[in-house]
This record gives structure tokens, sequence and C-alpha cells, in this order.
């Protein structure tokens, strides 16, 4: 899996039908910074993803990939490749913190 | 999933039986821009879907990859691991809106 | 899935008895080049793939990743993740064609 | 699969209810360096994992990732990508052995 | 699938129940060299793979990796994503034999 921060939505009115009531949004994931590992930056990929726990924009995900994007109840049979499974409160890195961005 | 732009579309008469009839598009997948995520630019990569939605070329769409591409009623257990699966009408970052590239 | 152009073979004498018959190929995948899109490029990557439809060297091919390389008869359980399931015979983009290389 | 060393953990208390109670500890992918193959160097990437194990953070642990990530009696059903499978003692290239980084 | 050289094992002690007894070795991916496609180079990456064929240190062997490496008599259900499938004794591309490294 990895963290991802939302950063926007895709609406589409022409798709296949199962989709018809799934939220897309659009994520950019993150990752740790070199050597610190104090902050998360974007690694400026945009990936889209169905949400399955009320995320919201600006908020930091953590998102699944592949068939597994399949096994909630919400996704099961649905063709996609990447949900939300749930949203980031806290990173901890050693003994620090690691900030949320916002 | 990610957003790609159709570029073109293959032709292959010679494949796997269960492949005939099926649209072969060219798609390249798109990300926003870095920092100001207003515009939505190529990755330069090329990719082949089959389509499920009746898109066409210069259009933006949602495409599906790995084992969910075979998760629509069309593409039920073809050796396919892209699909088409929506059009792109709107995309929302933030308070602005990303135009679609034409 | 993406397009590749065989460059060549590789024999392997002991391998997994259900690989037993099977030809592997080793091919490039292709992109378009950038902007213009009139050309086909090697990514310079290698990959081995079941040739399912009798294709042979030189020629361009359609090849599809993942599980989904095992939804065909003839590699129906087999322990693979790439196969041939064209041959290209054309490519369009806009109003060109984009020649196959040779 | 690839080796990986723990550096830290997240927290995630809205999600999918069939996560509540699994560990998801960060991990930064490890690979042997060019030509002497003597030293384990990150790879400068940042995965989630789930702890299937009891490892802990500074350890370098075995991931796996995709479907079969699921298939630990743990995991099994998980809507999850990537999961440790062991903990890593010792790492033999030709006849000497790589220290394991801490 | 692709071509990747062993260069060495890893040993885990503690591990999925399932695992116990699966040999662990460490790869890196080979691909053919630009234009002259006339040597195997190193990616300089670093895998982890189950041997299925009794594979040894030094040899070039064919990996599987996703789903399918679970489809072999011997990793049917392990949790693993990559395994060796076959030890590749020549390489041909066009008319000449790319020979094997050692």
């Amino acid at each position: 899996m990895f963290m991802a921060r939302i950063t926007g939505s895709i609406v589409s009115s022409q798709k296949v039908e199962s989709m018809v009531g799934q939220k897309l949004l659009i994520v950019e994931p993150l990752r740790l910074n070199d050597k610190a590992r104090a902050k998360l930056n974007s690694t400026g990929r945009t990936f889209i993803v169905v949400d399955t726990v009320g995320a919201g924009e600006g908020e930091v995900v953590l998102c699944v990939q592949g068939s597994s994007a399949r096994f909630t109840e919400q996704t099961e049979k649905l063709p996609i490749d990447a949900a939300i499974v749930g949203i980031v409160d806290q990173v901890h890195v050693g003994n620090h913190t690691v900030p949320i961005p916002n």
C-alpha cells in the first residue's frame, strides 16, 4: 500500500454501469524524504482511486492497488485497481512524528 | 486507475480468438503538472487498452489495469490487462477546474 | 497491454514441467515517440513472453501482462506473467499510419 | 519479493472494517549496491505493509506484493497489496555475508 | 517474465509457516544492451525469488512475477510474488547467440 494525498476529483458521466455512484478521487502518492525521514513529499504521480471511507480533499490516505482493491464490501467485483482503505492520522518514524501535510 | 488520452488505435488480424471484435486503442497516461496542478500533461508512455464505453480518439478516459480489467460484462475472461471504464468529463482540483486537453 | 518487437528467443531445458513445449520469445516494448507520434521507439526493456499466435522474430506484437496472460486456451494455468495475444498489422494515430519497424 | 527495512508505522483510526487490528508498518525497499554487492542500500521508496511475523522497527524483512499478500492465514481476504512474510537474518552473496543495516 | 542472474541467497528463520523449507534466492534482472543486443547487462535491481527448478548461484534463470508465481506444484498457495520457473541455457538474437554471463 502507499500513503497519498487527495488533491481532487473527477467526474465521468459515461462509464461502466457498475461504477455508477462511486466517488473517484485524484491522489498523489507520498514518500518520506531521504535520510532525515522527517517529511512526506509528493512523488508527483497522479492516480485515480475509489473512496471507501468517506475521505475528502487534502486528507492523507492509505491506498491499496491491484486485485486487493476489490476486497472491500463496497468495491467487490468493481473494475477498479486502486482504492482508499483508511485515513492516515499519524506517521511515526523512530522517536519523532512526521507531520501530515495539509 | 489513471487518466489517459486516446491517441490512436491498432489493427491486429491474427490474434487470440476471444479478442475478435474488441476495439484496441492507444492511450497516453496523463498526470497533473507539479505544484500548480492546473494542467494535465502526458507521461509519454504508450499503452494499448480495450474500450468498453464507446470512447473515441482525442478523448480523455479513465483506465483500469491488471486483473480488474476483466471485471466488466464485455471483458470478462479476456486476456487483457487494461480497459477503458469511463470517459472523463471534468477534473477538479481545489477550487479550480483543470481543462481537459484536446 | 503494450506493443513490442520480437528480438529473439531463449532455450530452457530445465524448467517447470507445465512449461515444456512453450515457445519463449524475447520482446522489447515500444512506445510512440514524443509529440509527433509518428514513430515507434524501443523502450530498451527486455521481457520474456509466451507466444500464442505463431509470431516470429522481427514482428511487432500485442503483449498482455499479469494474471490475464493465463486467459488463453494455450496458457491456462501456466506459471507465466506475459503472453503475445496478437500480431500488430497497423498502427493509426490521427490521420496518419505509423510504420511498423522491421 | 523484496528486502526492506522497517522505518516506522502509521496510525489510521478511520479505515475499512476488516483492517481493524492490523499493524501498518512503513518500509523502504533495499537493493544490493552495484558491482561489489557488499552492501544493502535503500531505494528511497516508501511502502506501507501489514506485518504477519511480529517484526519491529529497524529490522530487515522480506515483503511480498500483490494478490499473494493475501495468502497467509492472517491476511486472507484483506484489502492489502503488501505484507511482511519473514525477518531476514542473513544475506549471502558469493563467499561473503552482506551486513544487515541497523 | 524476465531473465535474471542468481547472485546470492537469504536466510529467514522467523517467517510465515507455509514458507518453511522454501529456498530464497537473490536475483538481478538482466536486459539486452542497446542496439547491438549482443550482451546481457544487469538492471541493478534486487529481487527475492523462490526456486522451483534446483538453480544455483551464478546461473541465469527465467523468473515469473505476480499471482502466476503460485502456479507451480511447489508454490501453490504460497505468499510469494516471484519464482524461478526455468534455467536459461541459450539466448538467441537474430543470427547470433548471446553469451550467458558467468
